[in-house]
């Protein structure tokens, strides 16, 4: 396996206490690679960095009007939230109007990511449910896809298993993927998700195409292009849906609206549409980390490529290098874009 | 900095999600190197792997005795524990022993780590203390070191700022740590832990050259000598203590007791004496990861140096390769030492 170059540094006490490598591709819709950082080429796991490739099907096929979905309900269908109340709530009621119940879904219960919805949820001596997981807007949003292309069938019969494969469901998603990413999906290696829907491999350099793709329209079929639009609009209206309090992805949507689109997805996969400069970005961390790599390089991507204003450009600044404290409160060190991410980002 | 070897392969839909690179020396009691992978001169922080000889002088100033701690509590002392109810007890039990109440400690709070005992936590209302802090024992530990050091001077005036490098507490635990891994902690570099003491970087192969100290007592003085046995002793007794439900140290020490002796730190650092073996191991992975990756390196390890029964093989074997799975319960790939670790372990 090729060896990538280190893009963030966690220094303790004056050193490097560890680092994380990984690779960067920043293309635009045309195909040019602007940056290619380490091997772009390989095919990773997008995991859930592409759910809004995956809602373009619930937009295009016209359920998401069929069904009145709302801007908040878009933005979760793109989602990995943290299972607060709101997102809960929010998954409840598109289900609701596709006249469907939660147990219809089938991406299995987690408790909730964020940290007081966890305890609430503990506190109330309640259960987490399948509305709690972190999926269950994209969930909802297959099955309101599903809802529409059940036609005058029984709904809850032609749901059962939408999350395999060969289900008419999987099959839309999937060929979204497809013709966004140009990539050959039936010659690539297939991994179950922690949703239990197939993911794809798929290179950098292709990911990256397909979110200049959806940022800019150019190279989707018009229904594809407007499906973006209003994909993008919805999550820049409703940034908390998209992922949560404090999250990074929801914290840079209040801050730049439609100027960035960014999803994380597990295994410290990163993608961004910027649609102002017409590219796409893709990130993967060799070691899967997302909880504070991924986030530093995307910070560093936007920094270095996006025009902010001197109080966007200062909240970005943390984000690219923020400080870690211990149990007390005290300062013990920083995340820092590494030599490699620098030069690449100025380049 | 040096490219160090992938250690561990995460998999997924047949090919490699992710993957961990690291460093991992074994090294004799004399000093003689048995294994260097990786860069294992470079100095690093070993954080929480190193309690054992945190707490050697709390049984060799006579300190343990004077305050009748039991081997639950002396195990508590080397411990990472989750905060479990009786994790936080017998800490609070360490702290009366010796006069103090809870207030003392300076680790600061935070949740619980175990799943079960935040949840519960969370459910009864109540916030968590310092008690629950998984360096509690470590410290309640210091505590009675330092009620031992204070003589007949006001205890706890005489504790405050334990964790700072200059108090008599914090300098006989660096002048332990400097005797046992012989390296000069004066002129390397110095972070602050999670816990807020001071940690040193010190390089793999001189960790690994003081766990087998602590495993075998040659090149320790006679205190330190007997101080470790008892300490290895009292873990293998009570491994519950050391760590908690379902985590690797209490699993492998449950099922080998005093055969080995291995304890896991923040930021990918493990740490291990096998005393059969006459050796120490010690093991940095590059990105910090220590919530699967040393865990996969330390199992691999034990299972080609260690004489194991059959069930104790199987056991092994399930922790060097576990499989992972999603929300629904499917299998959707695994962990796997990787071949240079392969090599290394057979060599």
């Amino acid at each position: 396996m090729a060896s990538n170059p280190t893009l963030v540094d966690a220094l303790r006490g004056g050193i490097v206490e560890s680092h994380h490598r990984g690779a960067l591709a920043i293309v635009d819709a045309d195909g040019g690679v602007h940056t290619a950082l380490g091997d772009t080429l390989r095919p990773i796991f997008p995991r859930s960095a592409i759910k809004v490739l995956q809602a373009l099907p619930l937009v295009d096929s016209g359920a998401a009007d069929r069904f009145g979905l709302s801007d908040e309900e878009l933005a979760l269908a793109c989602a990995s939230h943290g299972g607060e109340p709101l997102h809960a709530q929010t998954a409840a009621s598109m289900l609701a109007k596709a006249g469907q119940d939660p147990d219809v879904l089938e991406c299995g219960a987690h408790w909730p990511y964020e940290d007081a919805a966890l305890k609430s949820l503990a506190r109330s001596g309640q259960a987490p449910s399948a509305l709690h997981n972190n999926c269950s807007g994209k969930h909802a949003g297959f099955v309101c896809l599903g809802c529409g292309l059940a036609g005058g069938a029984d709904r809850r019969g032609f749901l059962r298993g939408y999350v395999q494969a060969g289900h008419p469901v999987m099959q839309e998603v999937t060929a979204a993927i497809q013709a966004a990413t140009g990539y050959d999906l039936g010659r690539t290696a297939v991994g179950t998700d922690g949703c239990s829907i197939p993911t794809f491999a798929i290179p950098l350099q292709h990911l990256a195409h397909a979110f200049a793709r959806v940022g800019t329209g150019v190279g989707l079929r018009d229904g594809h292009a407007r499906a973006a639009r209003r994909l993008r609009q919805a999550v820049a209206r409703a940034p908390f849906m998209v992922a949560g309090t404090g999250r990074f992805d929801s914290r840079v949507m209040q801050l730049l609206g439609e100027r960035v689109f960014c999803k994380v997805g597990a295994e410290g996969v990163y993608c961004a549409a910027l649609p102002e400069l017409g590219v796409g970005v893709a990130i993967k961390m060799d070691d899967g980390n997302n909880a504070r790599a991924c986030e530093v390089v995307m910070a560093a991507v936007i920094l270095a490529l996006v025009k902010l204003a001197d109080a966007e450009h200062k909240t970005l600044q943390r984000l690219a290098s923020p400080v870690l404290k211990n149990w007390n409160g005290i300062e013990v060190g920083q995340l820092r874009p590494a030599a490699a991410l620098r030069i690449a980002a100025r380049a």
